[in-house]
């Protein structure tokens, strides 16, 4: 159709869409045109504003590299990566779910460490923290001989391939569940830490007044055959930016109750304490085991 | 707020951009947020679908450089472009409007010419073209003394800066406008291209089995103080994919009635001919005359 005015617009590219083999990429197509051309026509976006917007979204492309993936950090402090997750995993007896975002410090290859274990590698100044976590399916019963995959960062908010003064793996160790599902091991307590702020979700950051902080947070990767692969992180219930997360990460299942002890810990006498103890419940459901590949540039 | 499932994403991804200070990008971020969660929401994005996304976009910014700008082209293709031209610019009188797209082709400092003369630098084979344009008012009034700039491709479909065969600013001129309103040159009849197909924009294309051409046609940009700046192009009537330009640029008001003549024109007996003629009218609106900027990366 040839186009006369604005209102012709959208059911003329509309109409490209419908012509779409693919059922499923139609209707993704059809969807995102309305989507993108309602903001459009809503916000009666000028001139101007759309030249920068290409402009903003071409250096955001550029700004991507091996380690930094600006795009997935614009989608998760816009709250999409949250939204991805959580209509893809709810649970639809209990309404909530244990997974969560991967986050980019994934590696593969985690070192082994007994249950007990402690994740430490190099000296690493904090508080020490014992954690016990017990892994169940939908029913509340144990899931043995589960993978588990554990990585933080330091009370200085900084994960080992961030930070030369960490040995190579220092904060990360791979586990198997128990005959009760259980793991446990012990560290230090990781602390918040600022996404960067050197990128365009760093310059929409201030302009919104936003704190970068993520609030503080253990990862946790869960593999079991004839189970879905559970992608999760548990957050510190003390953080003080738990409800203001930059990512929009935090939901209510996910947050780990730590307890502090003063003092030092009985198997620990020189330290001066204090320490934190969590024990948490992480649920799998029934489904395809696949391990996550590293992100996608 | 901590979010508890799915449902509570949005609300409190709005709660936060209602804190943006600026006014004009607090009502862009909410819009924005509600169309994109909401195209999430109705498709139902998967977590590999959203991988893939969050990795084409990083691809097209990657592909964008000094002579190429893939977010451009997307928005092209989609008809985002064509709908931010036509919001901003169509005239509440006559519900048209003679502007269009830029296009990445324009080049600043195009060498002047007598009104007449013609754009060829170097020879250029093809149907002799003989082009008429009056620039005029909402009111019909003659525009004197505006600067026109014009600039096409060739028969092959190529712009003199894509093609070593052709001089510098070959099919390019800049004119002034008479006491009537009036340019006049010749030249050699444009013919429609493809745009780059191996692009993120070229795969799209593919997929939806969308030919990627543009209709021919002739750029032209319109500078006179007191005039808002007339970027605009002048689509040939006889061209097949006139009603379905990959860019959505075709407007009614932008086609160009062609007239073809047999035979010699009689200025050129030594051409076997055909020939074309246009005579083509520009209406100009009072605002601010602004040169653009070369596209922005």
């Amino acid at each position: 159709m040839t186009i006369r005015t604005a209102n012709d617009v959208t059911g003329a590219v509309l109409a490209v869409m419908a012509q779409t083999p693919d059922p499923r990429l139609r209707e993704i197509m059809d969807s995102l045109i309305r989507h993108l051309h309602g903001f459009v026509r809503e916000v009666r976006l000028t001139e101007p504003e759309f030249r920068e917007a290409t402009a903003l979204l071409n250096r955001m492309g550029q700004l991507t590299t091996d380690t930094h993936n600006e795009f997935v950090l614009m989608a998760g402090s816009l709250g999409v990566s949250a939204l991805v997750c959580l209509q893809n995993n709810t649970d639809a007896e209990t309404d909530t779910t244990s997974q969560n975002l991967l986050g980019p410090f994934w590696r593969m290859h985690s070192p082994r460490v007994e249950n007990g274990g402690s994740l430490l590698r190099s000296p690493t100044p904090g508080d020490a923290m014992f954690v016990g976590i017990r892994v169940v399916d939908g029913q509340g019963r144990p899931v043995p001989g589960a993978e588990v995959d554990i990585w933080h960062c330091t009370p200085q908010g900084l994960y080992e391939n961030q930070d030369e003064t960490q040995a190579d793996f220092n904060l990360r160790g791979k586990f198997t569940t128990d005959g009760d599902g259980r793991i446990a091991f012990s560290s230090v307590k990781p602390a918040g830490y600022p996404i960067p702020m050197d990128t365009v979700v760093g310059r929409m950051l201030a302009a919104q007044n936003r704190h970068p902080y993520r609030p503080a947070h253990i990862h946790a990767l869960v593999f079991k055959d004839g189970y879905k692969t559970l992608i999760t992180q548990i957050y510190a219930d003390d953080d003080p930016r738990l409800e203001t997360d930059v990512q929009f990460g935090v939901t209510e299942t996910l947050i780990g109750r730590f307890q502090r002890h003063e003092g030092a810990h009985p198997d620990h006498p020189g330290d001066a304490g204090p320490w934190y103890s969590l024990d948490h419940t992480l649920v799998m459901t029934p489904g395809q085991a696949v391990l996550p590949r590293p992100p996608i540039k």
